[in-house]
């Protein structure tokens, strides 16, 4: 047992703007990193109060590279993007060399691994379609019993903290008895927390994934292993403008 | 032949800076667009001077937004998306309620109605995957025969059209002969005006982008046929930002 | 706005032998083509008088073939074949060198522009699986919500106006509400005329396939676009019984 | 071994006109015919002389279908429609109780039992893309190698028997090397017979699609399993034309 | 009518040690079987006396394999995997060179020929996830209607008859009513003997697998064709372990 | 940084019966587990030498499944199953309610996050078909590029580690210049410590299944995330046999 215990430093990127939510995920994070990690958790001022349209993600990307790019400066050694929708996640592969973690990629490749298939507990009706293309960006549509959602938005979420509840343990309940879901991934912020309780009651594995992609980023951290620069995340064109970033 | 000639109003954004793209794009439109159509073709003067990279998207998204808010603004019938990567599409239909075409959406539907498979001949091999990406997220892969790139990027085939064509040529002849190509499609702005010549010298039928685009939203105009804003393309957690478009 | 005002004549094709589906199908193409296209609708005499089944389909081919024939001798630019379930579009684009556009094909392809799901209206419960080959054929499952069926003929369609409007509004209700359509396609000629109240009560984007395929009809012929002879569409050990035709 | 020999009448039905086709395929049959099987092999005197072309499909399939309805009305117990195209095939199952067989169907679910990949091998290039359709719709792409074309017609791999010989070797080798096929399927006619030679040397599984239709045909009416008639076979609309078949 | 009468020899291996499951699959064999096939039924005294797990699978496969090795040294003509779950096929085909069919592979290539969907008629719910994996293997998702569970053990079938029969028939017809299934796959041991009066009720297509396997093996049998030992089926790394089987 | 340093339990379990294999498994782990991870790493004496063919995952399973079963007993977190087959993964979930991470799931998963197509190298040319069925069990066939035998087996590779070595970097090239790969997966354990030389060489990310699975499986503990037993991993039937694991 005496592997080098050398300090590793995690960005987490919020792209919204919200100071509370930044400050939950925070501690969130602090109780299951590595005690060889430290964790920088940072948000975009400039960015959108939360992100649940393709509106909002449009409006959080270019902040959210700005922050991507001094991540890499500072000399940290992985990033976090801590949206349930990944937004920007591959132009931040572009600019940068360190290894990118997508909270939602993370979480449903781990999710796959866990049972046959998992529901996505998400905030409002509309926004399903637009989680199923993210799946089957992934690959992973024959690994989804469904996408459920709550009908709430994420500030109404933390604003009614009872209702929220109720909302999510019906969600939960009708996930698991009527589309045999093994495994609920808990697909927006305002989620965070209820995972215990979820197993507790139905026996499905919960994935939290905040937790799950600073697990990967460390793990990818520690096994010195980036995205590779050799095609999808190759930034193309690039050097008539390399001064603008 | 008496039916209503009322004209219709159809706004082309081109989401890069490209005066000298914007001027050829309103040539090559106004050969094709019908007698009662009247052409606007805009660029986004603070947008990126191309777009060949996720990082180049994510700049050029916001600028264009707001041209596709003025469109609907001033009273047009439909906007087309002139990049053909469609950056941002998904959000231009959140905000607008007029039909809203994308480039390569439309060609490649188009071309699958042309012929058992399809190539799209890009810029540069870096793009191959995230082109391979668009297309399955369009449900078309069984009808992708290839993507081929010239190894030029946007700027260097405008400045070298000698060189430009030589490699179209060959590209297209790949295309057909190695990879069972039966529709080619002109996959960005300076591979625009080949076209005559590739059908010529390989039989195969080719789409260009824009010109398919056009006629799409004039179709689109005259069955006054938007996109659905019952899921997709609904703006979600909108009311609280509102006033920010 | 002095774009060449030529005339294109584009040929449409109802394959079964009804004229008053005929007439109709005329009256509603008149309200929406081009002022520029002369319109040619005509219907195969000695067709059946409805297409509800393969069978159906294998008789109505080959009077329907010989008119595609006609039409391409006699100088039309383009060919619209009028029945939902595309018989003979394959055979149609072999024998001639003009656009041939089908109803279906033409119909789900611009459906799946205009949101993340559509779903198909049909005649009868029997039709489903038929129905469903038919979009896997074209690669767009992924964008399919479900197949309605009304539990109506194409015949009783007609005959019990009151009773079909009822199960129409029943029907389009289901697909919104409980299968997620963004959009609904009238996949049979009986429904036509429903769209703007379909429209109006769910929100839903409706698209009439015979209207839409006169549309990609025209984009076609105007921009000298037809399919590829190369391959699918290719007409091959043709030498030795060309007479025939 | 007592189990009752009672006889078994298979219909098999060549839907091109050719009497050489037929002889030979009744010769093939009839080798691999159970001792309890009674053959009756037919033609179809006004089809085309052979089947090449989507067009040639539709002009086969009416002749056919009633060579369809006849044998049911002559008590057969099952069909085999042996054109490696299947066409009409669905059809054929609306109008027929008895089972009906298709030789491309039974040989390539057979073919997808005896290795990983199989490879097609067919006539023309022109021919693949619609082989390729016939794959996806029976849901098998996982288990296609490759589609290879002969560059032969029909007509000419029977008129040119040791240029069509080599070819077969020649195409047979490139499957098995190049694309990785473990099983090889005689997409056409004309390659009956060479199937020892490919698996002598080449080690391949060979299919040849007739026999194992006929095999397929005798297992089902041997276990009186006949296709479904509630969806994609039950002829619908039917009672208004049910004195036309 | 003068076909060689050779006899040929099937050897049926049941996994698992029921000596009342193999008198039981013996009698339904003897009633198909052709006059000419010997049949051979086995049982593996070591394997588990039910299978219904992986766990149960894992167990049951290297006495199995024992039974495969000794059936080709006794000179057997080919052999059926009489389990619905198909346990240890590769690794049969790869040391055995007669053909070696499994059930559930027989059975489902067959359904998709007899209607356009199946449901799966299996035994518990925790069953269904393994069940749409080996369907998804097989590559006919597409032909999938559902998988009902039973709700019942295999011994439990065995066991209670009436509660048995009572819950076949519920799950058969929602399947055929709620799901759109056409055929009806009896997949677990304890289902067969129920084909008939399912199809009686419903009109759905009943698939035995055990007697479909039988045909399929004779079948193959006769017409001397055996899996390909070029890819998926050749034993690697053999050499050095050879004397072991 | 003051999270609790508890230790966690690894076993890690070679399903071969090699001493040297698992050795140096031990070391290679040794150099990437975290400070607060204690590995236990095992062999199974009774397993086969190595394993290459589905007949040798038969006999290695039970054995594995005893010391998987050990592994839980003896107070384990996570158990890692060291063959790039992941043989007996699923039975292994059935019994065990700690973490059971699989090295070839693990990997393709982190693979498919590092770059958009993924390369398998592998040892012999008869592994592919059984590789490719795999990706696809994963639902990962998207991000497939090729899989790349190298032609050797896994004792040849190491008794001839300059053959090895060329080959090694040869199929790596062929991986990333032909068939796009932008990550490389070393598929077999006789291909560890080539990562490093094939980054360098390349460019490509080079995943290590041994070294991704342990780290997998530590994050998995330290979330205190487990499969799920409702589905898939349930082990159903238990009852009557539960004495006998």
């Amino acid at each position: 047992m005496t592997t080098s215990p050398a300090t590793t430093t995690i960005c987490v990127i919020n792209p919204n703007s919200s100071e509370t939510m930044t400050a939950h995920l925070e501690r969130t994070l602090d109780e299951v990193r590595a005690p060889t990690t430290r964790l920088r958790v940072v948000r975009a001022p400039d960015g959108p109060p939360s992100i649940e349209s393709a509106f909002d993600e449009a409006q959080a990307i270019p902040p959210m590279l700005r922050l991507v790019a001094s991540a890499e400066t500072d000399g940290c050694d992985a990033i976090v993007i801590a949206c349930f929708a990944d937004p920007g996640l591959h132009a931040a592969r572009e600019i940068a060399s360190i290894p990118v973690v997508g909270m939602e990629e993370a979480a449903l490749h781990v999710a796959a691994m866990l049972g046959h298939r998992f529901t996505i507990l998400t905030t409002r009706a509309a926004r399903v379609p637009a989680k199923r293309d993210h799946v089957a960006a992934l690959g992973l549509e024959a690994r989804l019993a469904s996408i459920r959602p709550l009908g709430m938005g994420v500030l109404e979420l933390d604003a009614e903290p009872a209702r929220a509840e109720a909302r999510i343990m019906d969600v939960g309940r009708a996930a698991v008895e009527e589309d045999g879901a093994e495994v609920l991934v808990l697909g927006c912020a305002g989620l965070a927390g209820y995972g215990r309780q979820l197993t507790a009651t139905f026996g499905a594995a919960v994935v939290d994934p905040a937790t799950v992609a600073l697990k990967i980023a460390e793990s990818l951290a520690v096994l010195r292993l980036a995205h590779s620069k050799r095609g999808l995340y190759r930034r193309t064109g690039v050097s008539e403008r390399a001064q603008r970033c």
